[in-house]
């Protein structure tokens, strides 16, 4: 499947969606723009994949809003597309078919905060750093962090994980109910605030990484967390990825209750190093991080300290102060964008696989060699302590050779990586991107998606094109 | 919804059944029995709902056995019952239209273990004794542990959970893939040994407790743990069930990472002290482990005795050698037999509830309320750290008004813990006997159940009559 078969436009009905248009613009008035810049930033793609604008944006305001605006697209088969943040790398956002978006981000209210609980119930367009900022006094925080600002919804219908998932788990833990509407426009409630349940079909963990496709988000309830007592951090370098690889496994199968374990390859050391001012040793490098008493942190890291040993790591690195330790982590999550530093005005192909961590050494090792005899430049960067890592491929656009390769590449590293038991995305989604890997990865199980997809959006009109290929 | 309507017989197409069966009797011979004793065996329910049984049982001994004896029931729509170790409570594996009965229980081959993932693969008819027998060895274990010696296929059906789950999860989040055998009998593979994944539908969590009415499961990837380098373990008693409680909520929101809190009630207590042998006073207490570091351990159960002090509890009373610690854990697992000696003879009719842990003091309390004002004797255990709790009351069968004041004290039982935000079921899952709360914990939802068991079994083989209530 080509670049241009995975965005394959879908036939539209222009007066249907004329009509719907106009109907939504006597309804919603400046909540409604068709305007071509609106409509491009809303089929924005972070990455690789073209742009394919929707017909019109819609800013709903509630829930209600949104049941509406789907019944007038259903009454007529108009696509209808979920917007967040527009952070979703695989193409999420795009519309093929054109149609409406519903955009989400003024649904930003945080409705409940029940400390008692660890539970907070919120709007899909809140994001992730509002929602912490607001629970700053509270004692709790919220962890999964992928790396842009993502909206909660957006991080629900991508199933988004990040760098603390090795200890607080991802989306598909972090969810304990949502209210969605469906491809009728109905409301329904799924899932609730009792800790676990086993009341028929986990319809929440159905929509969760369905991206959009099944229903439109419009409320989360989440797990939260109580903010660590203590909290140490800092990193360690190793003489190759196999060594560091092995010191994760030997972590996790300790038990050490780890926050975070990051894997930075060489040259990405040496992009946060000019990025982010920093003067790292430019070999496969983990950052850690731990969470716990303060007896309990400086136990883990003395037990970290042995493994790393063990696996001839340096010495540990300590980020002892606070502020070093923000340091740290900010370059972390600025590694996307200190990866252009390495080649300027080069356009991003970002793409990520997961692995059992028994064979991420292998995975990469290979992914490496796999880019030098391809003459690609790219950074790896990795959540190790699940297998998952990220390769972005410095391409550039107006070289034909050179994107013809990157796109080679990126194939056989999904293919690689589900050879290896893994996943082609462990936590980016299928979106269009990906689609080309999912009869590799399910089989035969891509038949009951299908059926689900049939039975619950018969008409398509939900986010089409989108994680199931044509049969 | 009387108990009749909810084990209303479903139409029989006699001819087909007896086709079928003879058919089966033909290629599996010794391994089909059509004995009373040996159908009845296999719709026994463990609790209060009557016995159905199915037309024949079949002992399949591999996923394509059990393919090959779908497609036949499927080509005569014939209902296919999956069976494991018998042990659920709401009438699971009853056949109200008769059909065939495929016991899993051969299917016991622990296929694979990854000691350097924490993973394991089972078939669907290893019990988790068993699997923790195999694993002794390893330094791992599998922590999830309902009170009987369950099957892991049965253990996911259900979604079972145990006294592990505050600190390991439910089968929810255990289950990392499935192999299931489909409506048609098609055999898919669902999930994979990735610790996390976005790719498409997360059709292993519709599977998960889906008990067997949209697939049979016959393989299970789990996730598995290291053993802990230090347990320690006791008990301590408060006045009342709500200081307890609080003590439970404090400890959640210290985020002290607690690996079982276990509430038994003043008459639970005194049934251990009788069945067990034990001399515990008989108030509110509560059950406590800890998994940890030797110093983590120590410095957890130091924090719980500060909580526990502050809400009035007893002093902590250590089980520090490990035969101690497992027999308290023993008395903990047989604490539903013990409450027959609270009265011999009688019946019990076993239900769990969850809901959110800051109202589980009130809905023990109001419980403790109705069973009084109705005179019903019951005990409550809970698995409180996740708001789990599970009433066994004790009815004299021949006493018909009895009867009727306990299955009128289980409705209301379900519809307060979901008034109070939470779910008829915390683990035990909805059979037939809890069909009737769907409606009112589910509201429109339900109609997407529908619409999903519509896709994946239109002609309603699997498991028919559980679940989801006629519309």
């Amino acid at each position: 499947m080509s670049l241009a078969e995975m965005q394959a436009p879908i036939h539209r009905d222009e007066a249907a969606i004329a009509a719907v248009v106009e109907g939504l613009r006597a309804t919603y008035g400046d909540r409604l723009s068709t305007s071509q810049a609106v409509r491009e930033q809303h089929g924005h793609t972070t990455t690789w994949l073209k742009t394919q604008a929707p017909d019109a944006v819609v800013f709903a305001q509630s829930t209600e809003e949104v049941s509406d605006i789907v019944k007038r697209c259903a009454a007529r088969k108009v696509p209808v597309i979920a917007f967040g943040a527009g952070s979703s790398l695989e193409g999420h956002v795009n519309a093929p078919g054109g149609g409406v978006c519903i955009d989400l981000s003024q649904m930003n209210a945080i409705l409940e905060v029940n400390a008692e609980d660890l539970d907070c119930k919120v709007q899909a367009g809140v994001t992730r750093k509002q929602l912490n900022t607001d629970l700053r006094d509270s004692g709790l925080f919220f962890p999964i962090d992928p790396g842009a600002d993502a909206t909660i919804g957006g991080m629900t219908a991508t199933r988004a994980s990040g760098t603390n998932a090795v200890r607080y788990g991802t989306m598909k833990d972090a969810v304990l109910g949502l209210t969605v509407v469906t491809a009728t426009g109905a409301v329904i409630h799924t899932g609730g605030r009792a800790r676990k349940s086993s009341a028929g079909y986990d319809l929440t963990r159905l929509f969760v990484g369905s991206e959009g496709t099944l229903g439109i988000v419009t409320e989360i309830t989440l797990k939260l967390f109580g903010q660590p007592e203590a909290i140490s951090g800092g990193m360690c370098s190793f003489p190759s990825i196999k060594a560091a690889c092995d010191a994760v496994i030997m972590t996790i199968q300790c038990g050490l209750p780890v926050a975070r374990i990051e894997l930075l390859d060489p040259l990405q050391v040496r992009a946060c190093n000019i990025y982010s001012k920093l003067t790292l040793p430019e070999e496969p490098t983990l950052f850690l991080e731990f969470h716990g008493s303060e007896s309990g942190v400086r136990e883990q890291a003395e037990t970290f300290g042995g493994i790393a040993e063990e696996f001839g790591g340096s010495e540990f690195r300590w980020a002892t102060k606070a502020e070093d330790r923000t340091a740290l982590w900010q370059a972390r999550h600025d590694a996307y964008w200190a990866s252009f530093t390495l080649r300027p005005g080069a356009k991003g192909v970002a793409t990520d696989v997961c692995v059992p961590i028994s064979r991420l050494a292998d995975c990469v090792a290979e992914t490496q060699r796999d880019l030098d005899e391809n003459k690609l430049l790219a950074t790896i960067v990795g959540h190790v302590g699940d297998g998952n890592f990220h390769v972005l491929v410095l391409v550039d656009e107006e070289d034909a050779g050179e994107v013809e390769r990157a796109e080679a590449f990126v194939g056989r590293l999904n293919g690689r990586a589900i050879d290896f038991g893994g996943t082609c995305t462990g936590e980016h989604g299928i979106g269009q991107g990906k689609m080309k890997y999912m009869v590799k990865e399910h089989g035969p199980a891509l038949d009951v998606m299908r059926a689900v997809k049939q039975a619950l959006d018969p008409d398509r009109i939900l986010n089409p094109g989108k994680i199931l290929p044509e049969a």
